[in-house]
Order: C-alpha cells, then structure tokens, then sequence
C-alpha cells in the first residue's frame, strides 16, 4: 500500500483543486482519501509542496521512432518520409525497436505520462519494453498493403496468444496505417481481424489535405465515411490526427464509437495545418492528446501537447474560451482512460491508481495562482516528481526504477550511429 | 577569467556546431576558442557532455506581469484586461513590481535568457531588480494619454540620468504602449523624447485585428504606416506583435529601422491569430522573439517560445521549411543583439560572453541526431545548467548566485494573496 500524506489533488471532472488530504492507494486503486489516515506498512510519500492529478494518456505515438529524434527535419512530408525515414525504418531490427521504445517510454514516463497508444513494428519487444518500465497502453503493427499480409495476419494472432492482456496493462490493437496505404479491400479485412479478435482499432485519419483530396478522387468519399461505411466504428477506434475534416465527418465521428487523437505539434511541425478542435469538441467530447512520434513531434511530452491543444485550438477558432485548462486536462486523463480501457482515473475511492505527483516547488509555478491553470500553460514537464501506474511506483524523484537509462541511451546512440 | 574545457558549441551564424574545443573567457569577451588551453587562475568549467550557446534574448515582456500567472485565463482579450488585469494593476506599488520582477528573471535566467525588453512600471524597481541578478536589458515605462503626461515625463527624464546605463548592461527605452492608447498627438511626444535622449523606441503594433480596423477607422492608415509617418523609425523600434499586417506594412518594417518581436504563445492564446512570419523573413531578417508578460504567455521560457515561433510559421503558412531550426536560434540570440545592442554573441574569439550551457545529458535529447535541432524542437528548458551575462557566472548547477528564490517566491505569494 502506498499511502500520500497531506496532499493536494486535481479532481479533472470537477476541474477543482482538492485537499489536501490523506490518500491511501491499495492494489490499483485509491482506496481512500481522508483527514489523517494512519496505515500501518504502507509506503509513504510526503504530500507536502506537492500536487496529485491522473497520469496523462498519450493516444497517438510510434514509440520506436525516439530514434530519428532530430534526425531530419524543417522538410516535405513525403520527401522527410520517402528520403529519409523509410529508408531507415526498413533497417530497424527486433532488437532496435526494443532499445528505441525503452528510450522513449523513459522520457514519458518522466513527463507524467502513464498510458500510450503505439503504432510500429516489431511489436512483441515493444510489449518486452512496456512490460520492463511497468507502462499501461495499447500496441499495434501499422498494417499496409504489400507482400507481408500473410505473415503479418499469422504474427498478429500469435501475438494475441502470447502478449495480448500482457500483465493486465498492455492490449494488442489493429491498426490499419492509413487509407492510402491500405486500400479499401485490406482496410477491409484488418477491420474484420479486429472484429474477430475484438480488438481497438488505431489508424491515421485525414491527417494531411493530399490524403483527403486522394480518398475524394479515389473514392468519391472522405477517410472518415470511407471507415463509417466499412464498419470501422463496429469496434471502438482511435482516429489519429483528423486535421481536415468535413462538417459531416465531423458528424460521423460524434455519431460513433471513435475518439480522435490530436498531434498538434506533428500537425503544425509537418506544416499539415491546425485541426479544428472548436469545431469536434461542440459536438461533444471525444477528444484526446497524442504527441505522434519522437521524429516529427520532437518531444514525448504530454505537458507540452496540452499547452499546445490549447493555444491551437483558440489560435484556429479566434476565440480564446475554447480549449480551457479544464477541458484539455479531461482530454490527456479521464477521456482517453474511459474510452480506452473502461476506467475511471478521476482522483476518487476506487479510481484507477494511474497518477503523478508534480513538484510545485518551481518558479515556474509560482505563484499558485490556478493549479489547473498552471498544469496546463506553465508546466515544462521536468516538475513531474512521482509517477505511479497500476498503483505501483514507476518513478520516484525522477528516478525510473530498475531501469538502466544510461545503456538505454547508449543502445539507442549505437543504432542510429550503425544504421 | 572563465575557462570551459573541452566543449562542443553552436556557431549561429553558420549553424554548425563545433568543437570540443577549450573557450575562454576574459572579461566580458570570449578571448580564445583552442584546443588545450591553459591558463593559470581561471575559473575551469568541465564541458564535457554540455554545449555551449549564446543566451537568449526575449525581445517583449511585461516583466512584473509574474504575479498574474495563471489568474486569469481562457478569457476574451478586453474582458481579461478590464475586469481581471488591470483593476489589479493599479493596485501594484513599487516594491511588488521589484518582487515580481526578481520572480521572472529567475524564470528568465533557469531557462537560458541573458537579455530581455521589458514594457512595464515603477522601472526604477525593475532596474533594481535586474542589476541584483545580473541581467542586461531595456527598460522602459509603458507610456499612455492619460493625466499623468507631465509626471511620467519627468520620471523618465530622471531615471535617465540615475539608470541608463546601469552597470553597463541595462538601458532605458521609450515605450509608447500602442496607438489604440496613446492617440497620435502622445505618440508623436513620446518619439520626440526617444530622439531628444537618442533611446530605442519599443511598442505594441498591430496585435489585434480590432486594433488594426479602428486604426484605419480612425486613422484611414495602418497602426505600422502611422509609425513611419510619425518618425518613429528615425530611432531603433522594436515593434511587439505584428500578427495583423499588410503587405504594404512588411515592407515599411523592412525598409526601415525596426525589429519585429514575434509573441507567438501569447497571440495564440489570446486568440488574436497567428502572424504572417513566413512573408516578414522573406523581406529581410528583422526578426526575434518575446514571451510577452507571465500572465499570458504564462511562462518564461525561450525555448518553448523558439518551438512555438517555428510550429507557428510552418503551420500558418502550410510550409514545412519555413523557420528552419538555425533561422529560429538566429531570432532568439544574435539578431536582437546585433540590433539592439550592437553586439555580437556569435561563439567567436571577441564576442560578447553572454552565454549558456545545456546539459546533454537529459533523454529527451537523445540520441543526439542534431544539436541544432534539439535546441528549438526538444528541450523543455530545464536542460539548462549554466548562464553567464556579460562574462559573469549567473548560475551554476541551476543554482542563481545571490538570491534567495524562496524569499522572492514568498514575497509574490504574498503580493497576490492580499492585492
């Protein structure tokens, strides 16, 4: 049991800053929350200075690529990916994904994040990565149409034998690249797949004008009713991007069992355009964060992300209430957990012990103003002290436990450096 | 005398980084850039996995503005400022303003800015205030058409012969707050003492589309054509903002003497809208960038802000090349030196020793594909280990020399809590 002593906490359905008070975690939960409790052999963590709020949920990322971190950049979306990533990407080994994904998850682990959503390769080593850090989230092949379907079909069900509910925080998910390198009819049967097994499905949805004006001309239709009309939706889904939508995707996607995932930074950096998030959100709340991967974004900070939703999201609509700190903490936490893995991580008894202690103690944070306020604009992500997943301790004054960062990074410098 | 063994440092001009080399430091100047330097009685600083880089110089702030962090957000522009800023802001005296500003240079100094351009009050206390950290900067009192004219120009008068000039590293300017306040009579005034002292001239400038309409409403001409016509640009200007210009307005900023401080975060959250970056550097590079004030940026950090202008140029006009990595740290060190200071801060034997070590060894930096690139798309700030102004050592280890951070802390808590 761990149990943390004089504590303040963000209630995010609330949007108020609670306490402090005692809170005493059991298992993966919050069993209690209370004046002065006393727990005889539970771990205890000083709350004093201290802020408590839910883990964030980094719904759209491709761990591995922390690799290509500032390797090309200020490119052509196609000439960054044809000329520099893919070529790369062909070269990764089993053994680099597992190196690269590590890296990755220690930095996110040491921005607060406690959740991700994966689309790579290799991903029976990023489950080994996953399950080494103590990390929850959903893993999948990004699945296009070559000569590999087969194979890959064969591997996806061995790995739903082997990995699938991996220590009760990992799940196996679908996901179909995108619709322009999928096609309809293999789009088809990875939904079916996931039908079959029941598995979320992830993929890259209208992330770029030409990706949409090329599904128009294909298919007289966007990505979005392209998905609605081959039962995508049948399964719950994870619509990365969604940069160019039409009112009536817009419709659909409310409509349906979808989340989307924002990547602004990936959007804005990629020069792709600024979503519009005024526009989905007043259609009710199915959003979420993601950062998308370390070789566009070039961060894995989700405290970075939130400020980002926000500003993009009042710079696009010109109007600044959109997008309040409040709401963007309920898209990074309590949105994503629900939709995702049916859990509530609101601080409350019997919520999901997914939660990070932030160090207030930080000019940046000063004065305390807003806590919610300051989570949201005035956050680094360096001030994240504690991170605890499944009401186990992953990090500890900033330390990861058991983990071995220094190799982490040598391992990974090695790869890029004989690739 | 300073001597960094054994450095890696970026060359601005030429974005490269180079080295290991041994620098040292003389005075206010770097003196020699060698291998294996050996000088008796300098002070050593092991370089190794650092790199070293001129200090950032945030070119518009509201200094004291630290105090209403977090405040009050998520609110339209003349709300915030009527009902929320500035009933609280005729509240402040002299000594809260000398506080809060201590609070941000803090902020300033942790995360790599040497230099900053403050539009405030009570700037003798702001004086006070940088000379005790160390910091050089322009100082100026924001200017507007009210009662207190006469005062105001005595005071400046005053703070003149006590202030310009202090310890050599900060100077006053003359800042007329903007056209919606001053009117073009106090404006003309205002530019007329800025030659009679021969001070640079520093204002806000077409912020807002509301600004820019009524100007011409008013005025039949553009906020930036009223400027030239009155002869502002006859002393150095520093022209805050500029998200609402027109074609004919980038070119008067080109052709004449002025300096554009691009506040990106701060439009974007105010919801004023984005500025046409890619158009202004096709004009010419008069270009550098500013936090704006704490209350809603509602941080102090160049590097989010040199991420922010990048993403910003690049999604604005849907092109990924604009604002490479090297134009950005040219924006944020050497071109506001050399305009407002007539300084070089380029690493070079000669140039000016205001300078900052990053630490490299932070996994968000690695692998270490690109310096140049992680300097603007991945650092959080807090990499951040060492600054020196003007051949002094600031702080160290992330320690500011001199000052008590939690006394300043408790004195703007204070400062809020009974406003």
């Amino acid at each position: 049991m761990i149990l943390i002593k004089n504590i303040k906490y963000i209630d995010v359905e609330e949007s108020i800053v609670k306490g402090p008070s005692d809170i005493l975690i059991d298992g993966n939960r919050v069993k209690k929350i209370a004046d002065n409790i006393e727990q005889a052999g539970a771990y205890v963590i000083d709350g004093a200075d201290k802020l408590l709020m839910p883990g964030l949920f980094n719904t759209h990322n491709h761990v591995a690529m922390s690799v290509f971190r500032n390797y090309a950049d200020d490119m052509e979306l196609m000439d960054w990916l044809q000329n520099k990533i893919w070529p790369l990407e062909s070269k990764l080994t089993a053994e680099d994904i597992y190196w690269a994904s590590l890296l990755t998850f220690i930095e996110l682990v040491k921005t607060g994040t406690t959740a991700f959503n994966d689309m790579y390769m290799f991903c029976e080593r990023v489950f080994d990565a996953a399950s080494e850090i103590g990390m929850r989230g959903l893993i999948a092949r990004g699945m296009t149409n070559d000569a590999f379907n087969k194979e890959r079909e064969a591997n996806i069900r061995d790995m739903y034998e082997k990995y699938h509910q991996k220590d009760g925080l990992l799940r196996l998910a679908i996901a179909p690249h995108a619709i322009y390198t999928t096609g309809l009819d293999y789009l088809k049967s990875c939904i079916d797949l996931a039908k079959e097994l029941d598995l979320i499905i992830h993929t890259h949805a209208s992330e770029t004008l030409t990706e949409v004006n090329n599904s128009y001309k294909e298919y007289r239709k966007s990505p979005i009713k392209i998905f609605k009309e081959l039962g995508m939706f049948d399964q719950k889904t994870i619509l990365a991007h969604c940069v160019h939508l039409s009112e009536e995707d817009m419709d659909i996607i409310a409509k349906n069992n979808a989340l989307v995932s924002l990547n602004v930074s990936s959007n804005m950096k990629l020069a792709s355009g600024i979503p519009d998030i005024k526009n989905m959100f007043v259609r009710g709340d199915k959003l979420s964060i993601g950062t998308d991967g370390a070789s566009s974004n070039n961060m894995q900070n989700m405290f970075t992300e939130m400020r980002a939703v926000s500003l993009a999201a009042k710079a696009r609509s010109l109007d600044p209430k959109v997008m309040s700190a409040g709401e963007v903490l309920k898209l990074a936490t309590i949105n994503p957990y629900k939709y995702i893995f049916d859990e509530d991580v609101n601080i409350s008894e019997g919520s999901l012990a997914d939660l990070i202690l932030i160090n207030l103690d930080n000019t940046n944070l000063k004065p305390q103003n807003n806590l919610i306020s300051a989570m949201v604009y005035s956050m680094n992500g360096s001030e994240v002290d504690t991170t605890i997943i499944n009401g186990k301790i992953i990090m500890e004054n900033k330390k990861i436990k058991g983990i071995d960062e220094d190799l982490v990074v040598r391992k990974v410098e090695e790869i890029i450096k004989n690739i």
